[in-house]
């Protein structure tokens, strides 16, 4: 059995018994039953996901992995191709978007290295940040999808045994919920050309933006990703070659991450749409993982909207958040421990002498 | 001139200065402009709020106003009246939700008796709880709607005016942000009288379960606002005379609060439908007030959306949340303070040396 296919038989479903427990212990909290909505929602679900009726959130991890794509030469992102080393520079001293998130809701930052471009990071990780490296690149960089695959299917393996090899770090340090993250300059068009190909969406629905493009480079990406799909014959019902062929480094990675965090009962709290293209895959290649998957905020690229309701997901936030890093699963796991402080400090109608409903009246 | 009328004539413009170095701020942080979405909204609206382009929100202050309401009686509401009054026991004593959700975003509950009808609460504040009282009920409950006004006129003024007096206490202690809430048996249906009498709208379109309502009781709520209307006559030009004939004490001092905050230049972060109440009548009185609220969350009473679309607030959340308190406010003020970390931890792309934008592509 390879690492892949032990991941896929370790997902089990959710703990139904945990579930109930988890239910019964909020319905005797001093509020009608309920009330706090999805908030409640999610306290069952984590219990579900791990197996105990009140898991601890901690410690807690937001994983952000960064690589490059060939087809970011061709101009499908406001930014250039060498942001992505930049800005991995920029995760490691503290200064980025996700380091301030990740401090707000005390994770710390995991940044894995599977096919920066740029040469290795030259800061490392000081005191006054809460950011580390795993450097670990497949490939400086995917090929040009326009143009061929991505990557060979090898790549593609090793970049989805990577995650799970990162996954399997994670559990043994104990993580209680982890977040996933990614830098790529260009990674929307990869993640548009799996929306497409996983859903059969005409590409034009599922291809946005991304950090800021103006109409004539849109078109240009547009068909740049028809382009990569007429070349590459992505197969939905082979995931692995959807991913060699039209994928990115840090999206395999992000496979394996979520697969064996699944497989491992840590909750996994996607972030937009490049994690979501991920969790796409996984999904195709382990149906059952789709409710352990928590979908932290609806992200403005269209291509998003397509996923969650495919991966049947109802996200936490809709702040028209468009950045990634995990921004959105930062903020996601605040909630989910806002949920955890519900269920674990809350006084019970009895332990309160609060009277509980009037008879006759349902909820 | 009366503290109302020089609460409302304090209230200022959104400081334009004051926004205009919070976007520009902003714009030289290492992301894509405007990619953080309505986080960096609220940044830049916090900064017109306080006139500072980068307030601090601390201390954090949640301030739950509780009364009790005649109506009460008829079986508008799963719980018995007498919850009201254990609830506050239940705040002082740390036991609530929005105990737990204060703690989680770092904040204070001030608990205000506005008029809860049981006797004064037995608990006091312990060592173990975040919370503190302010006992100055109007009466101990108001009247009942559905056969004559809820208070007199005068007493309707005086619940204004406790509202603005704890303003005014918490502006003296320095309060950072602010956010609303209330416990009342029986104040959705004042709530929905008041939103029916303000907006035009029919009662049954914005009359809900409440706490919980089967079909048959939330039927006959709808009846007994009806006629609370027919033998009140609101006036949608004389809120104070709304708020006399339908609403409620917690009501009445919420609007003071809210024009008190907002007279000065602290954030208001409303909660749900009740305090959405109240913003209706504050807004009424002092029309600019609108630009100053945040709208915490969507609740899935049907009246809450009325007032929102009403006010022109577009809510930061939607969990689903009908629990009151200040839950949703304490929740909301957690993403207001993950917007200013963004504000003050994150590198400009001068000092982390990160590409800013490709030429001749617009965001």
């Amino acid at each position: 059995m390879t690492p892949l296919e032990a991941a896929i038989a370790a997902v089990r479903p959710l703990d139904e018994a945990a579930m109930a427990a988890a239910r019964a212990h909020l319905e005797r909290l001093t509020k009608p039953p309920g009330s706090l909505g999805r908030l409640e929602e999610l306290a069952i679900m984590l219990a579900g996901i791990t197996g105990d009726p009140a898991p601890a959130l901690e410690p807690r991890r937001i994983v952000v992995v960064a690589a490059d794509h060939g087809i970011a030469q061709r101009g499908v992102s406001a930014y250039p191709p060498e942001v992505t080393g930049q800005m991995v520079d920029n995760f490691l001293a503290g200064g980025a978007a996700i380091n301030a998130l990740a401090g707000w809701v005390g994770a710390s930052v995991v940044v894995v290295d599977a096919g920066v471009a740029s040469p290795p990071p030259r800061t490392r990780a000081g005191a006054g940040t809460n950011a580390r490296l795993v450097w670990s690149p497949i490939r400086p960089g995917t090929s040009d999808i326009s143009v061929g695959p991505a990557m060979t299917r090898q790549e593609a393996m090793r970049s989805v045994e990577l995650g799970l090899r990162v996954a399997a770090d994670m559990v043994r340090e104990g993580t209680g919920v982890m977040g996933m993250g990614e830098m790529g300059i260009g990674n929307t068009t990869s993640a548009s050309a799996i929306t497409a190909a996983m859903t059969g969406r005409p590409v034009r629905s599922v291809t946005g933006r991304g950090t800021g493009l103006d109409d004539h480079h849109l078109a240009r990406k547009v068909d740049l990703i028809e382009r990569a799909i007429t070349v590459n014959r992505p197969d939905a019902a082979d995931p692995i070659g959807v991913l060699a062929g039209i994928g990115g480094f840090e999206i395999g990675t992000l496979v394996g991450l979520i697969l064996g965090s699944a497989a491992a009962r840590v909750p996994v709290v996607l972030d937009g749409f490049i994690t979501g293209s991920a969790a796409l895959i996984a999904a195709e290649l382990c149906p059952p993982i789709r409710r352990r998957l928590i979908a932290a905020h609806r992200s403005p690229e269209p291509g998003h909207a397509v996923i969650l309701q495919r991966l049947g997901l109802s996200p936490i936030l809709d702040l028209e958040l468009r950045l990634g890093e995990g921004t959105g699963a930062a903020l996601a796991i605040g909630l989910l421990d806002a949920a955890c402080r519900i269920r674990d400090e809350m006084a019970t109608f009895a332990s309160a002498s609060v009277s509980d409903r009037s008879v006759g009246i349902v909820c």
